[in-house]
């Protein structure tokens, strides 16, 4: 772990919000589970489920709402959302990277690009023309930027992220290693038995304060554009196809595939692996579990699943057999109800 | 948008196909969709159902069906095959890449290699002894090409793609980023409790005009060879196994996996996270629908699917909790009827 | 296919183990299936059930077991387990890469790196401040390895794998193409409509013995650290998420998902394209079939299983709308068995 800051559990307060019981003195460096925290280290209990984890814990203090203030004589930060807390209280302590600016000399840099000031251009990082990197943006090693590609401010690329020509990212976005922005979308017409490709000639446009979880691919719109909107948060390994518009404040877990055309809404909530159909629209404040498949439009907001129950394969044998003939099985059931009526007259 | 090329009417229907009908000087420049088209582009109507939004578009022209030309007086091509057509006016007005000829001085070339005329290679590109490229293909930045490796002519390799030793790539290529062929296979024996691995030592060999989408992952044999045959159309993120062989003309969406041993047929087309168990043969022309999971062979054509419905999470837990019993209930059904059957006596 | 080496039957009966029956002098330089096998290759029999295969096939010699010993007159091994012995003889025949010491003078590395004899680095190689290498390891073109990162000796990186940084790589790691290990776990709180990034602060610990498949990305702990104990093995384009924990000897196969904090138990195995949700606990020895989603711990041995099952998209369609109403169904079967019940008194 890395070398870390240390602050007073006032002060932490002072600049996060939150009321202080017990020790305002203590010393607090980093943060960490009520499970293994040591005594400069601050938990959270978020859920009061886990009250009993209280009295075990070697945390220096503890972030916990006004429902638990009391299940605890440990120094404590009393605040509304101790989650929330907790995630300010971390980045106090463990502050984001911080650029340094410079382009290494291994960097291929194209014509016309435009780098703000105080960017850091790692090592074997290729910009192609007209670029645009904003200020403060940190591009690591071996990224490619295509050319005529704007990246906002505060940008934050791990290695080997590819950016394809003419997208346009914003402000504050975290890419990570392997994701793939821009690539064409899957365009196809059939001709006379063999396949002839659509150019994409869309873009990705992405909003501010984005983050992209590794080996996530969104592809170029095919006519029109591919829209990320603000504060989207896309874990590892989805695929966003060409044209999906993705509302902002939604988060999609990991393994999540979008089919073309697809609009999501805001503050929408996708599980892993699941996935949407193309050409539809998702409300706002859609939960979609995971391994679900959308296979049509949802007008309200609301949780969604559709997921086979796992059991014993001994026992998925036995009903899955039953599936397959569930038709049928409506079916004698609705004849033994016609019976049931003949034989009660 | 990248700047684009223009036309007239009629000469775009003079090098592609079709019958011009309204204005033949009109002049195109790009293509849109008939909701954002303006007067200098043309969009396409390859479905009557979208027919009222002739009447609201600002095309210039449009292309469309002889079933539809009566249907709008905007200048038109008429032709059997809009979509395909409109494919083709696209590509006129939005060619493909062409190398610009020349090593990039950071490119890092083995022994032995052979690289035919007009190719361009990108900077940080490495590769590996005695491989050979074929005329006018493109190997974009960052590309790892591995030992023994043959590509094809007009290849277009986008940045960051790496092929392993020894395979065997065709004509036409595109690979976007992200793309590995011919990583080992996953072949595995257990011995004494510990895992033993089988050297992989085939090859990935693929046809003429394939296209293999972003962070796609394409194995290398276990001792025969992976084989993709000509036309084949692969989306993004898709894990192709050992020893598959996929037909000619196939097209997979995103995010599909495919065991190993598979042999798919030609014509085939695959939705959106799919999976194919292993050593498993599926005919020519069948249409596997997205989230369905193929657990035994497929010998005839036609159109196969397991998804397991989605409804809102409350209905969904009362069925789920039923699917778990559905055996019990067929029993329940069945002892149903010889009740009845008895009652009738 | 590479060149390999030759070697008597009975040498390489002596090495790994067998007895040999039929000529002990035939010379063998490479592994090959029944189907393909030539006069100097060995093929196996894992399985009476192919036995009929040996008739025609042209190998110098097979490994079977004692079972199926006299199924044939070919030269053969006769041992107790095939399908292990047959790895280790295509190991003996198509040996491991061995590292050619030395740093490629366009490999970039920072201070303090410890690199251990024997060492290759190859070409556009990033390695941040504080790594160490041990000894034998192949770090191939474009890899990326983070500050502070340690890396045991034996390990092979394929071309563009990205290390973050500070995490820990145990020996005999084998990490395929486009392997990402360690980027932020998907750690979100959500304060006033926005969401508040969690940093994430542990780091991913992998054992040996461990080979993780093209384009698998292991995400580094929130607070405490990932881990994937010795002998794990992945295949492709799995996503581990932050701070699971993988018991030793387990097996995943491709495009699995395992959410935040679960726990997977030692020699389990899980199917393609499953998923685990999170803070789940798996016991040692289950097995998880192809698409299942394992949606609460599972506490005892044994093989588990929840696909729908796939048929004609026609019987589908009836099937499925059933699903729908199951829970009715159920509702409809009680009503009738109080109904034959009165009937019957």
């Amino acid at each position: 772990m890395k070398q870390s800051l240390a602050y007073r559990l006032d002060d932490i307060a002072k600049r996060l919000g939150g009321t202080v019981l017990g020790g305002h003195d203590v010393i607090i460096n980093q943060v960490s589970t009520l499970e293994n925290a040591q005594s400069h280290q601050i938990a959270f209990l978020a859920n009061s489920k886990y009250r009993s984890q209280l009295s075990k814990t070697q945390a220096g203090a503890v972030i916990l709402s006004a429902a638990d203030a009391d299940a605890t004589n440990l120094p404590r930060i009393v605040c509304s959302n101790p989650y929330a807390a907790f995630a300010k209280v971390s980045t106090l302590l463990n502050p984001s990277l911080q650029p340094v600016a410079g382009i290494h000399p291994t960097a291929v840099v194209g014509e016309g690009v435009i780098i703000h000031p105080g960017v850091q251009i790692d090592a074997n990082v290729v910009i192609g023309d007209g670029a645009q990197i904003g200020a403060n943006s940190i591009i690591m090693s071996g990224c490619s930027i295509g050319a005529g590609v704007h990246i906002g401010e505060n940008a934050l690329l791990y290695p080997r992220v590819v950016v394809y020509h003419d997208c346009v990212l914003g402000n504050n976005l975290i890419a990570h290693s392997g994701v793939v922005i821009g690539a064409d979308g899957f365009g196809l017409a059939m001709e006379e038995g063999r396949w002839v490709k659509i150019p994409q000639i869309g873009r990705v446009i992405i909003g501010d304060d984005v983050e992209i979880g590794a080996n996530t691919t969104i592809d170029r719109g095919a006519l029109d554009d591919t829209v990320i909107e603000d504060d989207v948060k896309l874990d590892n390994q989805i695929q966003i196809a060409h044209n999906v518009r993705i509302g902002a404040h939604t988060a999609i877990a990991g393994c999540v595939g979008i089919a073309g055309s697809t609009t999501i809404g805001r503050y929408c909530r996708i599980g892993g692996s699941a996935g949407i159909l193309g050409h539809l629209q998702i409300a706002d404040e859609v939960e979609i579990s995971s391994f679900t498949l959308v296979g049509k439009s949802i007008k309200e907001r609301g949780s969604y699943c559709g997921i086979f129950p796992f059991t014993t394969t001994q026992a998925w044998r036995k009903n899955a057999a039953q599936v397959k003939h569930l038709d049928e099985l409506a079916d004698r059931v609705k004849l033994l109800e016609q019976q049931i009526e003949i034989l009660k007259k």
